[in-house]
């Protein structure tokens, strides 16, 4: 179903085979041998494809599909439409991940170096780089094994980057050290000074920022987000931490393990989140305040206080969801109230 | 009036000329025969410009203004001063528009190769494009006549590009088919995977996004901007869409036509929107919602339902405008009389 | 204590010498003999090193300092440490930044041209100036004296650039007027044209924009920024100002002198700002306001209304801060009484 254009699909596969690599059960034992040949959309997906049901908004998607097979949750099985054979599993969603990966497994790196790419002579490279026109490598910088570094990327001088990271086109990295598979997409700006100042009535005066950007293994940094170095502390971002496009990081903000910070989120210097802290997109931070692990921040939400583990809040300045809910309720019904009076 | 380092201006012009162009009519027809040699602001237009009152705002500009000629609504046309000659239209800011191409012409393009850009030969590029410094263009892209590929741009394997296009610097293009005279604002990222992947104890499982982006007709993407392509479905912008800078669009995300989306928007995931829906600035989208056409969607706005064609909405989260309105009043009135009790 | 790899340290200093040149008292005269040899953060500074105190949420780190010499206010002198030298100060952070500015000095700039860089045989380029890989300059373009362009920027035709300049990797700059001492940090966008179209039943009517950007001297544009030039008259960015990264400066825009526009803040076209304004992050601007000298915008505010000098507004729709204040909390006991009753 891909375009071919872009995409190139290994496969088929058995479809017992596929229950086996994501830990699904056939509805149908029968179907092992039945085969499939791509991955596909709900509503698009024909009888050579697999497809899956995570989102219960498309159930009627599901129950007209025509896909040969598909994953999707145990309790909705039996919504499946016949000539559906369905791979039932707790988590349809990471079973179709791990199949989709079979059929369009990530590509080999092929060693390259760009004859444009200018490489300083004191720059260690692992084996199986691939070097793309246009890079800029500084002085004494070390990059891993099997590492992309995409088209006009600027690496400065002492950066040090871990085996099987993307470096997207565009891409400016300065003052970082970077663990192992790290994906940084195109635009991202990583390691610029922060925004430091001291305020003089005769202008401001620039503080040196003296940190660096610290990245665990298995970050991802979205396109055209920004991660400033530290002041003096670093910036920290923890192993598995998941960043989208258009995001800000100020100077010395930590951010634990297996966080997810959706677009357009914005946090300010020094401020920590804890592990497996969520933001919705367009939240805000103040500086210096302390999230703890699994906080649940929602979309548009400005923190201006400490928020305790596992809460959930939201609004702007930011209350627990439920008491958001309930003022919203009541803001809601005085004004419909008044409008009945008005009339 | 424009700089001349950066602006070459054509003309005179006649005043008739300049009527019948835009569909105006001249307060005084023996001023058809004057002439005006560029366009200017009211306050600093002199005798032989021509300037435009849109906003009222400006209407003390207007009065006062010492240009030669102007575009104004019938109804402001009496409060021209003299010497300044009226050419009425319903929309002087459409009039202005025409008037300023006619004025300030686009360069024709000529066909340029940088020996710096780097073409795959598989690539078919049209007559009369102009491949600026340091382009890299992959396997079998496709790119139409008279397109211009700004410096540093990369366009990746696959990726088709309509007629008269413009690509700017340092953008970055891959898994798009882009439609006729696509204008890609400098650093904009179209087509990089979206933000997906399933949640696992053990981290976050890549989904492997296995859409496009399409790009229709006539759209404009700003500065900055990210466009993620589809999950499995594609990302899709309607005809005649203009979108401002620093706007992420996300996965599966559907445009109609004619929409406008203004600077630091964000769209999260398989929402649609229908045709002339318009976004302020900074407002925020959940997932996989409905915007019915013609919506009008306030600055800042968090929309977390569907909203039907033709609303318009405020607030976060946003409820229809008058509702908005009436809420902001009664919680401010009781913000003032409270402080009159503790006072 | 910074990382070798990144910064080198010039130094040591008598502390004696420091004071002198932040003025700063010496809490022990006897101390002025003592050297330190870099500096660090609070937590982490041992027996050579200076560090500051300036935010009181960090007093116990104060208190447990291992530091040779501190800045600090003079009414907190008293909770020092035994073993560190106190250095008072009323603006610590601006000592500190003087001091730190002493123990890493600004590298002085090498003239040298690359290669790969394409320079117009018109432009004129001052001495010692430092262009980098990649970079396009064209034609009549004028830089000064001391100025780095940095890998991959793009600075078009007629464009001014002005002494002692850094103009960041992957920068775009059109129809721009730069003065001395600018900071343009990566990927940022200066100049393209303005979100500026006449809207019509059959698509949207481009205006040309004829004006420019003006950047008054020590301007300093955070990564990833778009400003876009003047429809007409000109955007204009006041002597000393400091924009953060991510943050849109809509058409004709004019922002007085040292003005703080933190990360995210977008202010749309023709509305002005005098100086020393403030913005918090994600704040947003409707256009044609009026914002007075020395206001306050606090993060995620939405200005919809001219706001008077010296006035502190926050809320989306911003109300003065106090007011803001008493409707959060009127809205916020609403709910909780309202709870007590459901329960």
């Amino acid at each position: 179903m891909a375009d071919k254009r872009f995409f190139t699909v290994a496969g088929p596969f058995f479809i017992g085979e596929l229950a086996e690599m994501t830990g699904s059960e056939l509805s149908d034992p029968s179907a092992a041998e039945k085969v499939v040949d791509d991955v596909a959309p709900l509503q698009s997906a024909r009888e050579n494809h697999l497809t899956f049901l995570d989102n219960r908004k498309y159930l009627d998607y599901f129950r007209a599909t025509k896909a040969g097979a598909c994953f999707v949750k145990p309790e909705l099985a039996a919504e499946a439409p016949e000539g559906t054979v369905v791979l039932t599993n707790k988590n349809p969603y990471k079973a179709y991940a791990i199949a989709a990966q079979a059929f369009y497994p990530t590509k080999v790196r092929e060693e390259f170096r760009a004859p444009s790419a200018v490489i300083d002579p004191s720059a260690v490279i692992g084996p199986n780089c691939h070097i793309d026109h246009g890079v800029v490598i500084g002085k004494n910088v070390k990059i891993g094994a099997n590492c992309r570094i995409q088209p006009q990327a600027v690496i400065r001088e002492g950066v040090e980057i871990g085996d099987d990271s993307d470096i997207g086109p565009n891409v400016y990295i300065s003052h970082s050290l970077i663990g192992k598979k790290a994906k940084i997409h195109p635009g991202a700006v990583i390691g610029r000074q922060g925004f430091g100042f001291a305020i003089d009535p005769g202008g401001y005066i620039p503080v040196p920022q003296l940190g660096r950007v610290i990245l665990e293994d298995d970050v991802e940094i979205g396109a055209n987000s920004t991660v400033d170095r530290g002041s003096g502390p670093d910036t920290v971002i923890g192993r598995g931490t998941r960043i989208d496009n258009l995001v800000q990081i100020g100077h010395n903000v930590k951010i634990g393990k297996f966080c997810v910070i959706v677009s357009q989120t914005g946090i300010s210097g020094s401020t920590q989140l804890g592990d497996y802290v969520m933001t919705g997109g367009q939240s805000g931070f103040a500086g210096h305040l302390q999230i703890g692990s699994g906080a649940k921040i929602a979309a548009q939400s400005g923190i201006m206080r400490d928020v305790p583990a596992q809460e959930e809040v939201m609004g702007s300045p930011a209350v627990p969801i439920r008491q958001f809910m309930r003022q919203t309720a009541i803001v809601s019904r005085m004004a419909t109230t008044k409008k009945g009076n008005e009339e």
